[in-house]
């Protein structure tokens, strides 16, 4: 009985990444000065002189992050760059270079390479990037992404998971659930096309979600316009699992607790019109929806004001001084707890 | 034909990792200040304030770079990190901070993954470095590992790979072949096993090239020596494809080329053992066998006699006023050409 439990607990199905990560790299300690923070934010920080130098890595594989039956390669390599460097914004900070390796097999042809890096120079372009360097090897099998974006700032405060306070405004950008209703969309026609070949799927009335999922865009703008404003965030992060996981990160690195109001979270017509075309809840989609990558922050309640003028702003709810704690109160009054149930890369593979 | 011919000039079996990079990124421009070396170099490099970054990034994967038959997974952790802290190393930079990344199949247990990054932590605190972050996510085959590497340094010469100088000594640290070698017992012991699983075989004799394959060194010690004896290379790059391709390498980026001595490049002993046993040529598996992680650089004439005292350090050959003409003379006298044929990603692959 013994073994079997021990033998679960050492499944990679039965732990969420945060776990893992905790566990395989609890024991490593640091010993450089410039080393800011380390393992467990969006990016790592690093200081230089009066440089702050943030860095992120993610890594993306074909089959769990992307399907390319209906992900052009250009979209695919847009994409793989600005999920990175959302990471970097989230913490306020001006992304600047990116290095990109890719392991691709030989199904792949060389134009086919071209299309993917017309999609990261597109985004290179769009964000000022450069890109700088990385590897590119075969694989046995599809084709594997790894991009690593390197930010920089010498004015700007870095923002971190950790900062938030009681009473503090938890505050969101832009509107959520569309990507994940995009990929709904697709994943259908997907399957009406694998049933008949010749069918003609009319997209047109799902171009915004559709749109949201191929091609999403990190909020450089939100945070420069912060910057205008002189709303400083207390705590940041981006959105990049889901709102509701979200939340739980920036609970957990403060040690605080989140109250959010479902009437007030962000959702467009458009996403509302496919969660009932497909039945799905509008508040689940955009609590358990990832890939939206909007921000999600924390700001004292003096910036009420000018939060409550912007339209790429919603205040959602704010920040109780309670640990485990996070809920959303219902549009009936219903207060439900919050879990953390966004995507997991290892909960929701086979 | 034309088709045909078009057909194959895309096949990524038909073109060099170094061609594909030329050709997919050809048209990206820089932005930044602070890019001062992007594409083309072992590491990326960035000036921020009085800082030089170099950053660089590997991608490794199952069946292509490793085999987990015989290679421990804690060697593999080690070696993931000293292959990427190498081509920093071979910049004249200390490495500081590495990001791993792991796309992983449920095959492995998690226990397995603690077993890894044991070895990414024993190099880290070898080579005084701090793990700063990284993505860990599933794949739906084998194992994935993408590390990015950072160095940084106020005092030191970055050394590019283009700064060669006609006369310059073409000088190698240790000794060459060896992982390859080993390499190869190790492929023979896999292929008696299978025949045979009860096979107990003793390969004590096969050490040194064994753990020269398992488990190799950046050569840190050899740039700290450098700078005691205040010998500044003009270019530097690390072996990690074969002697010849980074001959080729340092030829090509400096437009000048290299004649080398057979008779000098160093061979241990234990490699030369075993090369006989195998029927394989002692210089083909020092010229073509890469993995050896040693440094080939070029410096002054002036330098000669303190490389010349230095147990780790050879003189191998000189530097040319000629292009394309880079060549090996042999022990009995005879010019023989030496072609770039390491290990090259692509066209090895299947």
């Amino acid at each position: 009985m013994n073994d079997t439990n021990n033998q679960q607990e050492n499944e990679l199905s039965n732990i969420s990444e945060v776990e893992l990560i905790k566990r395989i790299t609890k024991s490593f300690k640091n010993s450089n000065k410039s080393t800011i923070i380390d393992i467990g934010d969006d990016a790592a920080l690093l200081r230089f002189d009066k440089t702050n130098v943030t860095i992120s890595q993610d890594i993306l594989v074909e089959g769990v992050h992307f399907d390319l039956s209906y992900v052009p390669l250009k979209h695919l390599g847009y994409k793989s760059v600005v999920v990175n460097i959302s990471d970097i914004i989230s913490m306020n900070v001006k992304p600047s270079h990116i290095l990109v390796s890719i392991a691709v097999s030989n199904r792949f042809k060389i134009n086919a390479l071209e299309e993917l890096y017309e999609g990261i120079k597109l985004a290179c372009s769009n964000y000022n990037i450069d890109l700088i360097g990385g590897d590119t090897t075969s694989s046995n099998k599809g084709l594997m992404i790894s991009v690593t974006c390197i930010g920089n700032t010498k004015s700007r405060k870095v923002i971190e998971r950790n900062g938030a306070r009681v009473d503090d405004l938890l505050v969101v950008s832009g509107d959520l659930g569309a990507a994940y209703m995009g990929l709904q969309v697709l994943e259908r026609e997907k399957n009406v096309f694998e049933v008949n070949p010749s069918s003609q799927p009319d997209l047109s009335q799902y171009t915004y979600c559709i749109q949201r999922q191929l091609k999403p865009e990190a909020r450089i703008d939100v945070i420069n316009y912060l910057d205008e404003l002189k709303i400083i965030p207390s705590s940041m992060i981006d959105i990049s699992d889901g709102l509701s996981t979200e939340i739980n990160h920036l609970s957990r690195s403060s040690g605080l607790s989140f109250h959010i109001n479902e009437s007030q979270i962000p959702i467009s017509d458009d996403t509302k019109t496919i969660c009932d075309e497909f039945k799905i809840d509008h508040s689940i989609a955009s609590l358990n929806g990832g890939e939206d990558y909007e921000l999600l922050f924390t700001t004292s309640k003096r910036n009420l004001k000018k939060i409550e003028q912007s339209q790429h702003l919603s205040i959602i709810g704010s920040c109780i001084d309670k640990k485990n704690d996070n809920c959303m109160i219902t549009s009936l009054g219903q207060k439900i707890n919050i879990n953390s149930s966004g995507w997991d890369s290892f909960s929701s593979s086979a």
